[in-house]
């Protein structure tokens, strides 16, 4: 058998499983320049060590989404590599607070399994986790992906479907975010004077500026993520494919909607939890992203005084500003729409 | 109102004024590293903390473009968010070394306003400052910029135009570098043995190399900065304006400019003060960019025995080599001409 | 005489000269983020610290080729601005540890030099060495290039042709390594159970994976390197070239093929020498490198129970996967084979 993996297929998994994924990673303050570099992020909390540590953190934490997407690049090569698609994300969390000079490493459970009506392929769902070399805990989500089966003949496990949050309830979600004097947040330095009692639910907020993707950046982008899926690097193996050209991560476009997003959220500088989130298309070099956001519901966290959780749903869109919030009529999004992100965010109060 | 910013108009500015800027910025060892890779600088005490330190210096500062890059980002969202035009920059100083772990913010004061005459537009004169988390301030300058209205109808404040200097004086040079044993200083490893004395009035220096920029280059160059600037950015949005292309950040070609005179002036590892400085004409991406250099001025620096200064004229091209000097005949510029640079650096005697 | 650098020309050169090149360069883990995102590297020891120190590493050292390709960047403005082609390396030995902080120097020595029949250009040798700020030799290569003459009709020094070892010897292969105990060692971290003793001698392996250059993604990788050789950075002046593009410097395409041989040697974290290397044809951005390896020896390293090394050889292709192992036949190459490097990796035992 050759030493070259070629990744675990439908028939390798079983419900309780667990899976440790190779290659922890340190990150450094080199991986968070790259990060703004690549997106242009502009929250102070992840921007500032001084502006951070006016509020009670170590330092400027990384923003969530690199402690993301690094967790969720380690987890590909064990659980997605032969995946025909990702299809979803739920209960999302992100616990604790990583800071440049922590070390993520990862592990997944397998929660369920179900094979396709065709028998050559099985939706895969597992849990997946990222710990910093304290061993506890930094985030924690749940996905589901079709993964090819390598012999459609093969028998298939009963199917199990695990039960998931449709929304991450609101007591956890400033676990990662240090208790802070109110008076102390600069909202000049933060960039606006909306605070979280500003929003209200309903409220919809074009974030108005575009960013067109090219293939060196989101490549560099999967890369620095460690992300080993093949269809982000490889334009002599793409151009045979049925869109002839190299797929951007999902994770790439996630991130430049929250960084779009920033105009509209200055003050909303930490991601707490991910209830779901749907690429609706694949995004390609050349294409210019836009996005535009909904607030879903603004609620207390209990026992904190100083921030509040505003969720929202943010919709991106390539080639087509968000002026008139396009969306999903009956059960089709509006043309031009890549991502629906449904997701909490923590903001001063 | 939109809680999504759409920058400031003119009739928002009076003198006087006082804009204090969001997103304080921790500078790290990641922005010098991709510093590096975006422009290939190679001045020894930027590239050595070893070669610093034996300056005098706490460890390698970061080069005085991406501290000026990064205050002038900041003031974008609140200063030319809806400019028209960057016309001219003056009395730029660079007053202290910023080291990798500072943390830049910034200030503006509106010094000046003149509507134009047909109304629809202003110049708006600044003067903007960043500081360390020390208050120090690192870096000063004044620039001035066509700002559209929001309102041709609305009236305009009476015109006032600051006095701005041709030229920095020598006194103030040479603040941000620590006095220095002339004999430690390693020309061998600086890259060359011309130290100020050698270089003449008048004598002109072709620096040979050429760069061709790339649209990922600039955007990662750009965002970095935090620079909030649409025109670099969307290309969707672009395809429509009169250049069918993304503009790059003028900022980018002064420091692509600065990284090819290295060749000439490898001494002269610190730029001390800008005079002044014309973007000629836009570059986009597939341009190649060449610079020659003037020696304008050659003078002592009251009180320093260690080093001296040295006014230049920086010329950029694109896709044209220096060869023959290209610059301006009357009042205009030769074919190819990008940027017109009067500056200041400092080089050990 | 102008006081831009055009290079040295091959009558410059003298057996037993010294060049002490410029730009001292402290790495920082700013340049380690660089590489990953460039290349997408994972061996777990140069990508966590905790993994390192857990070996006896001081925390994690940076990539051999990283240190390598700073190092040879410098000697690039001395000894190849004139070259015509690189044509050969030997005797490339990794001797220590590189790590974040750590500041590289170079220097050069002329082992040999012979005038071609032509006379106007000669084959030049030389032995490059890097250095950390303690002194230490932390890399030592042999190199030859033909290098321009600046006028054929000079006189050529008698050709002196060194000796140079086909094979670096097994003894000081692991100089670099610390003395570890193996059952530390975390197979699962660091992605396989293969280990020293599971490769055979002749054992082909296919590393599947290809991936796409981008010519901002070169470009930054070789002015990270502070490598100054143009055929990598001008469209303007390379379009009047044969291939009508720029060329991906070499070492670029070494460092994608050694990322991607990570899926087959996972634990093989060290280049202990590069015995000799080949480019067998130039890269282009637009290019998909491929690669495989073969398993040249297997040898035991004196006084070191924990490791062991293998000498492989990969051969990088483009455009062409590597199922069918293409290579050499005869004297000629397959069809897109692009690389053939000859080289030691230490891997526990």
């Amino acid at each position: 058998m050759s030493k070259a993996r070629t990744g675990n297929f439908f028939e390798d998994f079983s419900v309780g499983q667990h899976l440790r994924h190779a290659t922890p990673r340190t990150v450094t303050s080199g991986d968070v320049s790259l990060y703004t570099a690549l997106y242009g992020n502009r929250f102070a909390v992840q921007s500032s060590d001084e502006f951070a540590r006016s509020l009670g953190y170590a330092t400027a934490p990384v923003d969530d989404l690199l402690a993301f997407h690094i967790v969720f690049g380690k987890t590909v090569p064990d659980i997605s590599l032969n995946a025909v698609a990702n299809l979803g994300y739920a209960e999302c969390r992100f616990l604790a607070p990583v800071y440049p000079g922590d070390t993520l490493t990862a592990r997944s459970e397998v929660i369920g399994v179900r094979e396709t009506s065709k028998r050559d392929a099985g939706v895969l769902y597992v849990r997946s986790e990222g710990y910093n070399q304290r061993h506890e805990t930094v985030l924690s989500f749940a996905r589901w992906v079709m993964v090819r089966k390598r012999d459609a003949a093969q028998p298939a496990p009963d199917p199990v479907i695990p039960v998931l949050a449709a929304c991450v309830p609101p007591d956890t979600l400033a676990s990662a975010v240090p208790a802070f004097d109110t008076p102390t947040y600069d909202r000049g330095l933060a960039g606006s004077d909306d605070l979280w009692a500003s929003y209200d639910v309903g409220e919809r907020i074009d974030h108005i500026d575009g960013m067109t993707i090219e293939d060196a950046e989101h490549q560099l982008a999967t890369r620095l993520y460690q992300n080993t899926a093949k269809v982000h690097f490889n334009q002599h193996a793409q151009k045979a494919d049925r869109f002839g050209r190299r797929l951007v991560y999902g994770g790439h476009v996630i991130s430049m909607a929250r960084a779009i997003s920033f105009n509209g959220f200055a003050n909303g500088f930490h991601i707490a939890a991910i209830n779901g989130g749907r690429h609706v298309a694949p995004c390609f070099a050349g294409d210019t992203v836009y996005a535009w956001s909904e607030i879903l519901e603004r609620t207390e966290i209990p026992e904190r005084d100083d921030v509040g959780a505003l969720r929202l749903r943010t919709i991106a869109t390539k080639d087509r500003p968000c002026t008139d919030y396009p969306g999903k009529t009956g059960d089709d999004y509006d043309d031009g729409v890549v991502l629906d992100l449904d997701y909490w965010v923590v903001m001063p109060k």
